[in-house]
């Protein structure tokens, strides 16, 4: 998917991919899909087990923890003890003030037994102090405001629904007799909802909590790896759960080997962003290894987008309203430098975690930025990116090029050419 | 449609999108479509009697005069004298040495006898000296080049197979006997594949042919009208022939009346272009009257981009070569402010129909600039469109802007922000 598939984006996975829950109906495994779906077309995904936003309230299926759990037992009950892939996809902790500011910022109110808020009979609400929430424990990419402070106040109180919903799931494995042989993957889709987070490739966009537990990998139970993952390993872990070969086309790997050894090597990880809202065209390529990351943003010489979700943000708004009264943000950054970013952009994490100073100019580290881009550009090609030879090359592979697909220059931003 | 529908760049009409085969489908008309369709989803567009791409060799049912008259026929008897809406969409003239290099640049060899290039029994090839394809008939917005001039004979041994089949078309109604009550509309979807043209709303990239004939309407036949017409105006005209209402939605107006009177007072045209293939992002809105015409060219920061198809033309190969080599490019314009484009262009075309001199700064024109932009935003409104605010602002409409939707500025371009 190039972007969000819901409205006026409309984005579509190709037809002929062979996604998870296609594969898997094919070995006769029951597939089922609890929340947030947000991929298309129907005919790609088909769940055999299914309410989403497609035949439900987001709201009852994606945060209704106590509705949630009654759907996990249906789908159990249903597949006895045969062979299933679940996916619950929480919507929390997502922001909802943009499309039902009524619940609150983070939809932290929905259910809360409050007038006109509903009772979720399973949660009970962990309320936060926004003055608490102070560095460390307000990360650095996030301005020390007291707009921000509530803001991420309410989210921790989402999140308390989100992660007592996960308990009930795991006591529904154990009730109907299946905890002892289901692999449990917890992981998240987007880095958080705050600046240089989700929609960024920057680190707080793509660190994402990952999570396994397997009751056949006792070895390494309760333990931390720090081995790099990514969400391009989902697929492969669960094919290889299942004893199902790979598609060789994938590019992620099973993380099954983890749960019994850590790993001497560790490999690069890749990041794609393109779309988001369709009007938020910016492309970006990245990737990171435990020390560096290599960033290319495509259509750099433009603003990097505030999507519609954040921009309404009590967070955001208070920084656009600092800025243009000239207070402090309290903040790492200013607005200008978030966005307009330079084509190129190289940090390296273990002097500079917060991703603050860009030495891909620097000459003690071409060597380190000529390796990081061609092996961002061999992945490129390995998936078939259609901006392989953007922003700067038009890519020609039909015709003449069929057999030999080329990069070939355009001048765009050959100052000499003019 | 937001680009192209094929191959990676995959994008599709919304599902409740009523077209005009659906909508000719419910009453009962029956629907022919014979050529290039390059829309989708098929569930959107379903046509009775369909030879495109998706079924057969674009090539065949595109640009053989032949089988697209054998197609007609067949479509003709089957549809008795009933009513029919049938849409011949000639791949001709459209470029092919991006695909099919084998056939010349415009696939002006295919079919024409020589060895390897089959035969299309119904086509008299008429073959162009390149020499003598020289100003004014080498308009102004192509290089006066020795490629040029070749690239242009070459589409003009295309136009023959184009026109003469058009005459097998014409034909076809007479023998079937429904040439006396059936209306003939033959225009094109893009302008003139070469620089400025086609991908840009410069008037070359506008501009297309709008030939109407009707049986049924006497009284102007032959005429010439002055009133612009846009293709907005297929759906609408067509609808009105068949008597069927318009649905409101469409901005579009029935060119019907144009066939019995010269209207007294002309309406302005707009024109919309996002993004061609999925990696040529460059929105660009425009309103257009007989005099003037402004463009909104939203990711104006970037280079316009150049499309694979004419990138890999002769014409472009040789003004990229010359810019490389210092050497005159025989052109009204640079390869430099062909790819950089102010944010808005204006010109009076009366005294500029080449669209050479912006005035969008100048102060004499300022009233007439904001008169336009204000009939665009309007535009845009009207029909819905995503970019309503961009690039500058951002568009909420949903939560508590969903009764009154709002462009809030980001400040991303406002430079006393900082």
């Amino acid at each position: 998917m190039y972007g969000l598939h819901q409205g006026v984006h409309h984005f579509q996975s190709f037809d002929q991919i062979q996604s998870l829950p296609k594969i898997l109906s094919k070995r006769k495994i029951a597939t089922g899909i609890i929340g947030k779906k947000h991929v298309g077309p129907a005919d790609v995904y088909p769940f055999d087990f299914a309410h989403t936003e497609e035949n439900n309230s987001i709201m009852q299926v994606g945060r209704n923890i106590t509705k949630i759990k009654i759907l996990v037992r249906e789908f159990l009950a249903k597949s006895k003890k045969d062979p299933f892939f679940l996916y619950v996809a929480f919507h929390d902790p997502h922001r909802c003030g943009h499309t039902n500011p009524e619940y609150g910022q983070f939809c932290e109110k929905f259910g809360n037994g409050e007038p006109g808020m509903g009772l979720i009979k399973d949660w009970s609400p962990i309320y936060y102090q926004p003055d608490e929430i102070t560095p460390p424990d307000l990360p650095y990419f996030i301005p020390f405001t007291r707009a921000a402070q509530e803001d991420v106040a309410a989210q921790f109180t989402t999140m308390s629904r989100l992660d007592q919903g996960v308990g009930l799931i795991m006591k529904e494995l154990q009730s109907a007799g299946v905890d002892g042989s289901t692999l449990v993957i917890y992981t998240s889709d987007n880095g958080i909802p705050f600046p240089s987070g989700r929609t960024n490739l920057y680190d707080p966009g793509l660190s994402e909590p990952m999570l396994i537990h397997s009751p056949l990998h006792r070895k390494r139970q309760g333990k931390v790896t720090y081995s790099m993952t990514s969400l391009l390993d989902v697929t492969p872990t669960i094919l290889d759960w299942f004893g199902i070969e790979k598609p060789s086309q994938l590019t992620g790997r099973s993380l099954l080997p983890l749960l019994t050894d850590e790993p001497e090597e560790d490999r690069p990880i890749f990041a794609s962003h393109t779309n988001h809202e369709v009007t938020m065209y910016y492309p970006m390529r990245a990737v990171r290894t435990k020390r560096y990351k290599l960033i290319h943003n495509l259509n750099y010489k433009m603003p990097f987008p505030i999507d519609q979700d954040f921009f309404i943000s009590q967070t955001f708004q208070d920084m656009l309203n600092r800025t243009r009264n000239k207070e402090p943000l309290n903040w790492y950054k200013t607005l200008q430098n978030y966005y307009y970013r330079p084509e190129w952009e190289l940090f390296d994490l273990r002097l500079d975690p917060e991703e603050y100073y860009n030495v891909a100019n620097k000459k003690s580290y071409k060597k380190i930025f000529d390796d990081l881009k061609t092996q961002l550009w061999q992945w490129q090609n390995a998936t078939n990116d259609p901006w392989l030879c953007a922003p700067g090359a038009v890519l020609e592979n039909t015709g003449e090029f069929k057999l030999h697909p080329a990069c070939l220059s355009a001048g765009y931003f050959n100052d000499d050419l003019y």
